[in-house]
């Protein structure tokens, strides 16, 4: 049977997402329902693939197809394209399986021409109105299909309004908007050397292939990438009756949620606006009202969509997020699907619809999206420091959370600016290419534009603090610098905000730490009865670890002890050990770092309270404790009465061509075991004290970095092994220990059989193992991977989400390995990817013990083990 | 059944190698065939291995055993260990499975003491041959067992006969001797602080302890790894019956191969010297007798040591090298063993004994050790260059070829100098302390010591070029440097010897390459016939083409395009690509690169005359095309017209933290896809031309490197097939080629079966595989790899062989994976280990097409995969 390309909205259904989209599925579904939806077509994902696999070209049979169904749509609607007795307008609009907001083309009005237009005019009785909309859609066709400069149609238009002396778009008349269609077509052909194209099929066909193209633009394929979407599934176009909300009086559009997405409430919210199309709502240009008023303005319309909306969340068992158009007093249905929610409406959602008995935990706790956590998780504003502080400004509070950083007034600046510290956006208004700087930012402050912006909406998504619709706020961002209430705030100056009151300030606000309580509680405890993963941190201080255990950590997967020599009373002994000439200089310096290491150790257990912890031992190359500069080197020397020659050439002979795969890990100790020993000696020497002190049963999992090599493993695990058995029997307190190693060098894994002879524990180090698995290098890879991020070669981070076919494929293939030596063995991974939820997915599937990440991740792997576990049960 | 520790000569047989070891093997056999050998008994490598499990202690059950089979060997031989009336010496000997020789120690006339020694010189009525012994053993013993320095008891000998006023040890008496004795002893007692062991028990077991311990030792560790003998084997101890070529002028020691080691030739060879100790030949001390004087001195001696010999060789199928000494005119054999040999020997000796009939080709092929063959390969002197040259002396030529470079007078300043080019080692004597300074010596000269010294005997082994016994040359070591025949020669200054001839040059003289003809070429043609693997050549001019096609290569393996682009007329068209702001600006850059190139790739393919060449596109990263010192970025800024700061900012932005990973290989044309385009066109067009001219079918394989994902391989190979069909279409003469990957990346190759959906053939990079594996750096880990041979925890480099284990299982993984996706997959080894024979057998195992190596490692390779066949029938 040939492959159906296209599908009616009667056809289909709201399980179809994956052909038809996401918008093409519920839109089918509302169909079903019964409900006023403008009818149409959706032509499916499979036609997307189809073709950029022919070289980006639409097939003659599916071309063939679309006009079919053309004719279709045409019988439904009761209208024809391009006809000028009941002219059929049609809108195109893209439509992924997962929700894109904004990131992928939209035409509306399509089937214009003059002649249409002018029947239309008749037929309507509002010429304003057809050559408004005429207007726009040569200047939308222009835009998106043929990307001329937006910004050129809109210098005519001001040039018209000048020319008569006006201010604003509805102050322009009938022949003010044929004039500019004239002009605006002048133009096109000026600068495409034909005509624009007055044949509608021309026009449709043009619109499907530009959104087709939209699939791979560049924003696009950062938001896939940014959220786990592969490049394969392509997107659905949707070719859509057009409704109009401009018509007048007794038409407008608006967008609503079936629940308060910033806080959950259960409430219908939203926006709407009369007289207008829907893109005036989002683009917030106009400042519209908010849906419960239009049980004032049109109370029968009104009762209609609170009825619909309460229908769709009964049916999709979720909050909806519902586009509307009433073109003379008829309600439209545009769109529905599940609502973008803050973190924490999010859990209020979830845990209201368990309560209603709409959901079951496991439903409930899918509902929620893991890396959204986040945002409860950054710190808010200092309580103290925000009573002393005056807002000198409010917006709305678009995104929750406070946020305070270096101002920058383009994307592009902010998105720089990043790297060097915490950055705020601010923006008259934000628009799709911005959204790289958006993501990269702490916060986004915008001057204008509601609760449904597109910062609002997208700020919401990333977990981004937004205040947006900032009355008091312009911006000179020629001339890099803004006023806010008057007060003028230069380029990189600090300015905090709040996104849960909208209240701005100008410089720092000191912050404190987030707690879990109330719903997010609730929902961790669900989490912990059905996850299986355990869940560690990383954590090199009893700060952290104190605060990871207030997140739920069950154990230290990773102490870094690294971090503790680079103290400022330690570095002195750490560079005399690295410049010691003789075994005995090395130990008498390293005589010296012992007590401190153990009193490290000695505040993390007590922090842990008897939880496991793993402690790895020196990991980095020794270079990385001395100085390069000559100065530094001059200075140094002087310090540690050496001469600036002799320290000079330890600098040097310490250099290494490719740091990354040098001395370093446990190849330290197989050159100088004496820093193995005296590691060994803190921790056990520790474990025994605190032992002695608080009763508890103290075990640490002693863990060797870098091994690629059972004998060499086992070569420091004899020197760590006889130093800890001496100790402890010369004590009268007993403690146990493991020994263990991590898995980070692909030969480690390739050989884990063996290495588990000697490991009692693996834990996998997939920030290495990603790079040399990949072989590249994490600090090199910036330069070229945007070449691979563009070309559709990589679709995401490999240090963000584990590459499952390779990288994956070690660990998968060193857990069987390492088990099949040791059955008991226990397994974990303590790279930065045991934070990442698809990643955790992963870990659970290929059955490793437990993850671990940073104590603000805690909660995020809680929730997605429990997913994880929901989702393989 | 209890574990058999311990053997006696009567128990064991010569297929018992790898539980006696070598030596212990064979005495067993010659016991076994009747042969005069003084019995004893061998503790087996088993015992070894336990002596290391049990922490460095002999078990007391093996301890027990040792003595009881003292007390058989001692009712064998009719004496009794530390008795007065019939005293039993012994001698302790090791003996690995493989050759090692020198590497271990050996303890002679163990069971001497006082009264012992008293009773013997009774006994003989020679107290003089008495007492040398004694002061002999306390000295060996001291040495050996207890590591008191050497240099100190040679110091009381120079002492002695300062005193009285006497040259030679000969020239000592026994009371002299007997004063040795006390001497010896209290210096012993005064540095161990206690007295010599006077307990021939005790003298025993330390012995035996001593030897155990010698197995890992600095220098047997070296010679291990140097050729791939595991660490895990052990040695075994030969405990064996004294007997005495110094006891008179009826007595005497000598060594002798049953054909000549140097050439093959079928005689007796070997040497003696009458009333001496065998350690008098091998340290080269006094210059001894030809074997065929022997005839005269002692005829029927003689005539009975030439039976054996031909029994021996005849039993073995193999020239044999002997030891054997006459006590009172009375034959003992001491050892034999298949004799070490030069490579022409190696050839000539199957050859022959094919011929003979005694071997089958086979069989043949299978007595050639494939490195040694390096040594026929390297260049000769020139003919020319050699007529007008003068020799200055001459000495023995102990080990055939050819070599030229900077005399160093210690082994350490010669390994330390041979980093920066050619070095000779010139010595006295040679030791095995200086085994690695002649491992990296081009050729070595020593000015005593016959063709069985330590020097000759190494040197054969090693393939280096050696002259012994060179009389006129005279060494001041500490002074740094020699007269030769009167001539200063200073350290760094230049030398030429001819191993062949045995003459000594001053100066540098001109060499030509070898060739391949007589026994060598029969031996090739034999491995041809045999084996299954293709052997292919990694060249990257013409002149290296034509060198490894003399030498039977097959194709090119590698070609590296980057060696072309270092030329001094092209490197300014590559630095202007580099600095290129533009698209434009590199393509032009690039066009001027792009005839070079053609040409580079015409002259290659006319050289191969039809073969298939594999040809990599770029892979280094750009920066090691640009200087990065100040004054030459300055020069360059200069002649290429742009500014310094431009250019500093450009090197700058190319430097990468780890090169190793970094921007290279395909990752070069994902960003900069004309790189790719310009290659692309060289190769088709190049082969294009070739075909016009020559009517070669030239099918080029042009291979992208560096490869860690399919889509990344799609990408390029869409430029190359895009580029490369374009000109075939436009052309009149169509060519074919094949697109394929290096597999050098882990991730390549764990997702091999991907890949293979778009590389036709697969060339495995083991160097950087071999990096990325492990995680380390080749260009670090020099300085901490010694740590690791010195541990034991490596035992070979793992960048000369491959690692098995790890590289290697994904080598077989890759290869099964890209043969599931398409069967009829190439899959080739470009990496130096694919002129390696244990890598080579391994690759055939693996079931590879082909191996890659340097032109001069292709007749090695011929007979290591002939090797490789026959091993794996």
């Amino acid at each position: 049977m040939d492959t159906k390309y296209i599908y009616l909205f009667s056809e289909g259904n709201g399980n179809m997402r994956e052909l038809l989209g996401g918008k093409g599925a519920n839109l089918a579904e509302m169909t079903g329902l019964g409900m006023p939806v403008p009818q149409g077509f959706t032509i499916t994902t499979e036609a997307c693939t189809r073709y950029y696999e022919d070289g980006e070209t639409i097939a003659p049979e599916i071309e063939a197809d679309i006009f079919a169904y053309l004719r279709k749509m045409e019988d439904i609607c009761g209208k024809k394209f391009g006809d000028t007795a009941n002219p059929l307008l049609v809108s195109v609009r893209s439509g992924a399986r997962a929700s894109m907001p904004g990131m992928m083309d939209t035409i509306l009005n399509l089937g214009l021409n003059d002649s249409v237009a002018e029947a239309m005019a008749k037929l309507t009785g509002n010429p304003r109105f057809v050559y408004d909309a005429y207007r726009r859609f040569i200047q939308m066709f222009s835009d998106v299909v043929m990307e001329l400069p937006k910004k050129d149609f809109e210098d005519m238009i001001d040039q018209i309004k000048a020319s008569k002396g006006v201010k604003f778009d509805k102050d322009l008349d009938t022949d003010d908007l044929k004039k500019l269609v004239v002009m605006f077509k002048d133009y096109y052909k000026s600068k495409m050397g034909e005509d624009f194209p007055a044949d509608p099929n021309v026009q449709l066909i043009e619109a499907v292939k530009a959104v087709f193209r939209s699939w791979n633009n560049e924003r696009a394929i950062y938001y896939r990438r940014m959220n786990d979407i592969p490049s394969s599934w392509g997107t659905a176009v949707n070719v859509q009756s057009m409704v109009f909300g401009n018509m007048g009086d007794d038409s407008g559009t608006g967008v609503a949620f079936t629940r308060d997405p910033s806080t959950g409430e259960k409430k219908l919210y939203g926006e709407f606006l009369m007289n207008a199309q829907g893109e005036d709502v989002v683009a917030g240009v106009r400042t519209p009202q908010t849906i419960d008023q239009l049980a004032e303005v049109m109370p029968e319309v009104y009762s209609q969509f609170v009825d619909i909306a309460n229908r769709l969340e009964n049916h999709y068992r979720d909050m909806q997020d519902m586009e509307f158009t009433i073109e003379k007093g008829k309600l439209y249905m545009l769109q529905t699907r599940n609502g973008k929610r803050t973190a924490q409406a999010a859990l209020r959602i979830a845990v209201q619809l368990f309560d209603e008995g709409m959901l079951t935990k496991e439903e409930a706790l899918m509902k929620i999206e893991p890396k959204q956590l986040d945002t409860l998780l950054h710190p808010n504003f200092d309580d103290a420091a925000l009573k002393a502080a005056t807002a000198v400004a409010t917006g709305l509070a678009a995104s929750p959370g406070a946020a305070c950083g270096a101002v920058y007034f383009t994307a592009a600046d902010a998105a720089a600016a990043a790297a060097n510290g915490p950055v705020l956006l601010v923006r008259t208004l934000t628009s799709p290419e911005d959204i790289e700087g958006m993501n990269l930012a702490e916060g986004i402050l915008t001057a204008t534009g509601g609760m449904t912006s597109h910062a609002a909406v997208v700020a919401r998504g990333m977990g981004t603090c937004c205040v947006s619709g900032c009355g008091d706020l312009v911006i000179y961002e020629a001339e890099k610098y803004c006023t806010i209430a008057g007060n003028v705030v230069k380029e990189g100056e600090f300015v905090s905000i709040d996104g849960s009151t909208g209240k701005v300030y100008i410089g720092k606000i000191p912050t404190v730490d987030a707690t879990v309580s109330g719903d997010f509680s609730k929902i961790m405890e669900w989490a912990d009865e059905i996850r299986t993963l355990n869940i560690r941190t990383n954590a090199d201080t009893p700060a952290d670890a104190a605060q990871a255990v207030a997140f739920g950590a069950e154990g230290i997967g990773l102490t870094r002890t690294e971090h503790m020599f680079f103290d400022a009373d330690r570095i002195p002994a750490v560079r005399e050990m690295i410049i010691s000439r003789t075994t005995e200089q090395r130990k008498s310096a390293l005589a010296k770092l012992q007590p401190m290491q153990r009193g490290d150790f000695e505040g993390i257990f007590k922090a842990m309270e008897g939880r496991p912890v793993t402690i790895r031992l020196l990991d980095p190359p020794l270079h990385e404790f001395l100085p390069t500069a000559d100065e530094d080197i001059a200075a140094l020397a002087d310090e540690m009465g050496v001469t600036f020659d002799q320290l000079k050439e330890t600098v040097a002979s310490l250099h290494e061509t490719n740091p990354m795969m040098g001395h370093r890990g446990c190849r330290l100790p197989v050159t100088y075991p004496e820093i193995a020993e005296m590691q060994a000696t803190a921790i056990i020497e520790a474990a025994i004290n605190v032992k002695r002190e608080t009763g508890l049963e103290i075990v640490p999992e002693i863990m060797i970095p870098l091994t690629c090599e059972v004998k060499e493993l086992a070569f420091v695990k004899k020197i760590v092994v006889e130093t800890a058995d001496a100790i402890i029997a010369a004590s009268d307190v007993k403690v146990d220990y493991l020994v263990g190693t991590m898995i980070e060098i692909p030969r480690a894994a390739l050989t884990a059989d063996e290495i588990a002879k000697e490991a009692q524990f693996f834990s996998f180090g997939t920030n290495d193992l990603t790079q040399m698995t990949f072989g590249f290098s994490r600090d090199d890879a910036g330069k070229f991977l945007p070449s691979y991020y563009e070309r559709n070669i990589f679709e995401k981070d490999p240090f963000a989400s584990v590459d499952q076919s390779g990288v994956g494929k070690l660990v998968d293939m060193a857990s069987k390995l390492g088990r099949t030596t040791r059955p008991d063995i226990k397994l974990g991974v303590c790279g930065e990817h045991g934070g990442d939820p698809a990643s955790i997915e992963f870990f659970h599937k290929v059955g490793l013990n437990y993850v671990s990440c940073s104590p603000f991740r805690v909660p995020i792997a809680r929730l997605a083990a429990a997913q994880a576990a929901i989702n393989n049960k």
